[in-house]
């Protein structure tokens, strides 16, 4: 494996191959594994999980990391091709991206969604900007519209509990103050797609998931015998559902215009998970979510201090998958 | 041990193992002792020796760490149970926390107080909170009101130096241009009070240590033979004392007053310790300070670059001390 | 050697053992020549080659670092001597780099000009008051008019490339939005006319490098064989040219003064290199530049786009001659 950036990149032996390492490296450490590797990551965004879990698996792998964030003991970066930066910008990625990836064995990269322009993010433009001049093995550590380490430490954590391949996953929008990433919706909806699952996105009206990520979801829920629809009527789709995954995520209806996208969100404040939600749910539904969540207004205490909960096994297998992911980029298998 | 929250957890023959660990690693070091090991911390304060001195540690025993800083390259974590997550905190430290900790072996945690309201900050009320929901190995890198890893350090820089057990040791307070935390004093007069010796807090009015403070040095001079009191007396305080402990803190008086602090303290400027303040002490009467220490203001260049600071052999043992607390909770000893 | 502070500490031939060194750990990897050994590093200013290639070079030697960055999870460090500390640092120089030198095998600083007064930033006035009271391996991450690992990883890459030592080396000012600091002009100057280069300083008036600078290249010269002369006729300077070496810097004739500065350089914003700054110099003319350089401002696109920019041979050896240095410093030899 030379890059993971993007779970559709894989066959589904392929991620099932990550997954077993994962278990396998569970079982039995490999303390001396990447002994001697480095890897590098770069932080454009603010980090708790990746930046944590990415150096510990290096670590209990025997290899080690360095971390290097813009704008903050760094000088900002630009990513914008032929820019004339007499602005606040210092470096350039073109110049930044290789340097950094010459001095290591792998370089992690997370650069979430500018925001402003949808057809600009759909495309990954600033992160393919800097994949384009990497000629080490690449990770995304969460791009404008995708987040695989997250997706495959979710797969993972539905194959731990049991969750049947062909279950019912329902990705719900919640509130949030703000309007937040695409990221975690679309990769989610894509894993649970390509999964198997039967998958309901569930989103009041001006959230519904663009086209291009709904599309990418049904191609790989085509292959694996799943399927993927959405709606905005909570009940029916949380009738008989095995996950509740719920995530915020701004209107793509306005995208880029926080005054109108606070106005629609400024009436959706009972979008917060609670434990009535889950009346005509299967009996042992799970919530799942990424993490970080606030708790009462997107998931209330009384789901997230529950039995249902399952947000910490998911954050720990970012752990398990990524050590995996390392361990194929860095022996280079 | 399973944590080092509070020296006040240790009987004392377990402080003398500690520091006898501590004298045996610096003399026969074990740089595989914890090959593998993975220390987490987690700084929602600033911090120098504590951020440098744990990696030092953790180096040297063949171990690795990672450190994350809530609000910087990492969001704001809410401490508040209960709390409705509307504001600048994207993530609730009941999530955070033991997310990170299910990364490492064993998690340290700095949080100061809060400085709003004594009886939450005298319960610990953010750290235990935090400390509840860890289930690993677990370090007090400096919480409202103790800092365990200083006043170890203390107390072996006391023995290094061949500071009687029972010698007079005062703890002074010295100006500063804001109001600091109790986690010194309360720490430093428990330790003191701990090793047997007669300390004397001297403050001027409105700086009285909180009665809980002083009755818990209390119960801990009256197991070790030793004394504590108070006075606002300098001359008489500094009559003989061995050690003179120099800190800054902010007025118990008024806690959470910066307005009343602030006049308080405006009129205190000369509470920074010169030569004259050693005129009745006893002769090699040390100056000791935890650092960070503002020049000319809390001590004088004249005290503070003369033979009686032994302020860099307390912050090398910082590392010293730590290598043994690091090495005991981490072999499960 | 027990330090490596400046290039100009070294005779011609030591630096050659640097670069043989150099040389021999990029042919024969040694992962585990600095086994247990620890790096401290200290950045008052920003970085990012700096703190990565340190971070790698030494994880690549089988050696740990730690990095402290004051301002930014740690209080500011006040480097006056003398100093009244009633401001916003909380901690003097002189306690924190003993401290941190107490933690470590070497210690790295970086501390950037101050940009008032001249004299002082000559003087390296902040940056030797903290190398006084360092008593374990030093190295120079940047000073105010210093830089001499970018000097070595400078000189490496002439050899790398067969650029001859009495090639036509020319240093040429170009355009930046503001003041920068004379460190790699001074550290270039310097190292070309040590390495036997026939050097020419191009540069707008208002810009002469200072003549202490400019002596002490001449002096490094003489021994080498070299010259160093300065010209703001750019044609004349870059007939001939086999290196043209990009960069920014601040008016010496109103060093301090932003508004003079500003005024000065806001007519000289054709000073970015382009392909025709090239006509008359030697077909195989290189571009060099330490980075971070400004896109279409100090460089075009067109530049280091092309053949003859080797930015990234220079940002990689970085990495590859401070391998060399901290193998020196830290074996000893």
């Amino acid at each position: 494996m030379k890059r993971f950036l993007d779970l559709a990149d894989l066959q589904r032996e392929e991620v099932q191959e990550l997954l077993d390492l994962a278990r396998r490296l569970e079982a039995h450490p490999e303390p001396q594994a990447l002994a001697g590797k480095i890897l590098g990551m770069v932080f454009f965004n603010p980090s708790l999980r990746t930046l944590a879990s990415f150096q510990a698996g290096m670590a209990k792998l025997g290899g080690t990391s360095f971390v290097i964030t813009p704008g903050q003991g760094t000088w900002q970066l630009e990513t914008r091709l032929g820019a004339v930066m007499n602005g606040a910008a210092a470096e350039h990625v073109r110049e930044g991206i290789p340097v950094l990836a010459s001095y290591c064995d792998a370089l992690g990269i997370r650069a979430f969604a500018d925001g402003k322009d949808l057809r600009y993010d759909l495309a990954e433009t600033a992160f393919n900007a800097m994949a384009a001049v990497v000629d080490k093995p690449l990770v995304n550590l969460e791009s404008a519209v995708n987040h695989p380490c997250q997706a495959l430490a979710d797969w993972k954590t539905m194959d731990d509990l049991g969750v049947p391949r062909n279950a019912k996953f329902v990705l719900s929008w919640v509130w949030h103050p703000r309007a937040l990433p695409l990221a975690v919706p679309a990769a989610t909806t894509h894993m649970a797609a390509m999964r198997g699952m039967e998958v309901v996105v569930l989103r009041p009206e001006g959230f519904a998931l663009p086209p291009q990520i709904m599309e990418k979801a049904r191609a790989a829920a085509a292959l694996s015998g799943g399927s993927v629809r959405e709606t905005s009527d909570r009940r029916e789709a949380l009738e008989g559902a095995q996950v509740l995954y719920a995530k915020e995520w701004g209107s793509t209806t306005y995208y880029g215009d926080a005054a109108a996208d606070g106005e629609l969100r400024a009436r959706l404040t009972d979008w917060c998970v609670r434990n009535d939600w889950f009346a005509h749910a299967a009996l042992d539904c799970r919530l799942m979510h990424c993490l970080p969540v606030r708790r009462n207004t997107a998931v209330a205490d009384e789901v997230l201090d529950g039995p249902r909960s399952v947000v910490q096994r998911e954050a720990y297998n970012r752990l398990t998958v990524q050590m995996a992911v390392l361990y194929k980029l860095l022996k280079g298998i």
